[in-house]
């Protein structure tokens, strides 16, 4: 249903710490410009979890209003199953294209409870779903097995796999097939899984280089491996930026350089200070200064 | 400011999944009967996550019923500061004695954010506070240099300590002396705990059993360890239900044989069922069965 | 100077648990015809720490023997130093290709340790050294800055990398280019690591399934990802059993059932036994039955 | 059989890097004189697996010759079981008082495996023997369950508990009661272990502060629980530098400085570099500096 790459926003704020809908459609625009997608919203990227209910659901109609036909998708991932049936109810009303789902980001369920509370939401929004499976970041992982057991319920139609070990990659493949679409959600293991047989990335860096994520993508799927790879040891060192505990303020950061923005954020986050700033600011203008031509794409 | 033994209570709830006050007062009112010194509501024990602003409120005003001179803590965990300083605002205005607050429940800041955001939140609730400290299930650590740093306010009074190491309660003497009342968070280091100095104790299966909860404290405080110790090994294999993911499954369980309650959870939690619901209940029922004689505490 | 499949082949016993050569000869030269590229003697897999100093020269002669012009390298991975120069002096006199060579299999270096224990042992030695880096067996991890470091001496060749992460791979390429000749370790991220230009592969399911290995790597070499992919998700229940504290016994198991050798493995080891055996033993003869038809390799 | 405190001794070298046994019968001659009830050799802090057969026979030997008639144990902690077997019958034939016995430290032995090679060597040694157990350097746990299996060989007569979790020695006094001698292996874990009802402590500091260890563990069994927490609060900052990946050359470095003597490690192990170095001084300064005065312990 969905494939290709899609970017996890970030959500942009004034200086009073309110949403900024002008700044989005402008970031956003050059990201739908460059070839992405679509776009999902309110992600861990997005700091969702630090937006109210009537903030998600404006942050979603931002996003729709330049997305044309592309998909929108509203990141859903509340601590009670109560109030994210509510969030999903809210989004099939507002128009979503469909939800990305976090199984339980606060409680570690068990495989029981993993499944009951997704096919709960799942029913109250009544969207097409992208599972976002990370163990690492959540402490809950939707397995092979636990795709299998859903598998029945057409509403699921995605896997967002970010469990950090691409071995999952082919793991899912062998143990069903092409029922779910399967999303790489790591920067930093993307070719590797697009080789392997994803079919979209949920791309963080991809806010700040539209243009070179979407080229590596269309060139694995193209079969022109070597110059995927080439593009991808360029990038690398800031695809790294999407995989750690600051990855909001690092990719912020990573925005305002390249693309003249704020990297405004909401505590208890705080911009980048000090050595790791540096450190952050010096791989992006590295990387800016050593940008190769991109190829033609067809 | 505070000491002993410090319920977390489990929030009850009726078959429609609404609050049960009155199931409440019954329950809290036999910890408060069998000596305990006050009330922490809505935390995770309470799945604070899992009610609304309001329903949290009116937890932390039946506590307050019924608690007398002795005080009760709202526990603050949100994801967002800006919520944290409003819910901590409310709890102010309706009277509680204090706060625990969480620093950041999901997202993983680093040290400076853990003190601005803690310093932050302090300010807007202005009543002492115990910092709950917890890097196990949140991944953020307040460590005893935070706390060192944090000491030049007096609204932080306690800390709350479940890093999982016992080692830490004596760091936090050797670096801080008495500056902060330093309670365990853990029930099956408790003994260890406060042998080696600590003041109290933030208890879970006190809430099933109150009264073998408050002869350890006690004995221990008397400097009768030997007798502390018989009832502490008779009640490690309860205790231990404590430091588990399905810890509020396995104690309103445990509450339920003891005290005749109902163990109703909020989704995602599903009660403990199969395997794992057996072993918690023959447990407990094998320490009702061996209950020890507690000696007389003067 | 190396590439290909390098099988880190299995030590065979006799049933007093003497070194079976005339075994060794029959399995390893499987491997050879089927077109692997060298041999690799007393790994962990070869079970070289359970095996006497003599004993693990002869297995060396004993793959010698039958390589022909193919390298043959030991593996050193001695507690002490002292002992680890000793061994290597003697590969050398012994006429090995060269050694692959743990830095600290028992104690934890740290990186000026690692970098002169490494340099102390290959001067010692004085043949080419592939370096094992395996931070997850052995809690020492030879990084990119550690290779940097170890770059000036000629002797080190090759890495292999067995970090568990395929992200090194990419890692060692932008920071060193192709000083080293990468190898992959970790048999179930071989296509992973191959597709991002590794150039060999330390195998361990190889001594069982050797054709099927040698095709995976030479149709990645020969730009047939698709091909390769097919092969490689057939494999991977298998190649699973290589990832495992298990691993030694999971492959001869293999061994035995696909090539009809036995299974003795040295204390502190024990064959197989129950549930787990029963698993691996089902995993081995399903791949037999739907073994892939191998497509002409040129 | 055995109680009170067993230092785990280091091993002297020469300039050469030879064994240095005048040395060593000075320095542990201090330990018995302070009060230590025998000696443990050719631990992990004794570089054990640094030495090679002859040497801890030797090794054995010198501290036979000093220790009088408290008990002298040697460590067997060999990768393979057959070894492991030899040495075993060597330290009983030279007459030792009994063996500590890692049951696996290179192969990850799950249960089964653990339990048979414990009673394979043990029997080899014939002679009264502590398990050590420690999960964190050897990843082989002898768990509670294991130690109930080995109880009926008569001569597993104690366990070293290095689990680095304090809740374990109340878990075996509730499962065995006191079948097995239970030492704390963790030095900064030993009054919270020994409150708790351990009988014994294998102390890695006592080689270079023997006096406070010995009156530490003489005031707790005393129930003079408040002396001897004060002493072992000043104590700490030391006895963290046994729970460190370079325990051997922070001890050593204590010793070099309280006693007189030298710090030289065999490789791959380097003496302390640096800022750890100037550190681990500064700590050992501060402490000799601060040293609190002994009460008499009758």
């Amino acid at each position: 249903m969905w494939q290709g790459v899609l970017p996890a926003v970030t959500t942009k704020f004034t200086p009073e710490g309110d949403l900024d809908h002008a700044e989005m459609e402008r970031c956003w625009g050059l990201l739908l410009d460059a070839g992405c997608d679509g776009l999902i919203v309110c992600g861990s990227l997005g700091e969702g979890s630090m937006l109210s209910f009537e903030e998600r659901l404006a942050t979603l109609k931002t996003a729709q209003r330049i997305a044309g036909s592309k998909p929108v998708l509203l990141n859903v991932a509340e601590a009670g199953t109560r109030e994210a049936c509510e969030l999903a109810r809210a989004a099939n009303k507002a128009g979503a294209s469909g939800l990305m789902i976090v199984p339980s980001p606060i409680y570690h369920t068990e495989p029981r409870e993993t499944v009951a509370t997704l096919r709960t939401i799942a029913a109250a929004g009544d969207l097409p779903v992208m599972i976002y499976s990370n163990r690492v970041a959540y402490r809950v992982d939707v397995t092979p097995e636990i795709l299998e057991d859903l598998a029945d319920d057409a509403r699921f139609v995605a896997i967002k796999e970010s469990s950090d070990d691409i071995r999952r990659t082919t793991e899912i493949f062998n143990r069903l097939g092409d029922r779910f679409d399967v999303f790489t959600g790591v920067d930093n293991l993307a070719f590797e899984a697009l080789t392997a047989g994803a079919v979209g990335w949920v791309a963080g860096l991809v806010v700040a280089f539209p243009r070179e994520t979407v080229a590596i993508y269309r060139l694995i799927k193209a079969g022109r491996y070597a110059e995927a790879l080439a593009i991808y040891r360029w990038f690398r060192p800031l695809l790294d930026l999407d995989v750690s505990t600051y990855l909001v303020q690092n990719i912020k950061l990573a925005e305002a350089i390249a693309l003249g923005t704020n990297e405004r954020v909401r505590g208890p986050r705080l911009p980048l200070f000090g050595d790791r700033r540096d450190r952050v600011e010096k791989l992006v203008r590295d990387a800016i200064a050593t940008r190769p031509n991109l190829p033609p794409l067809d």
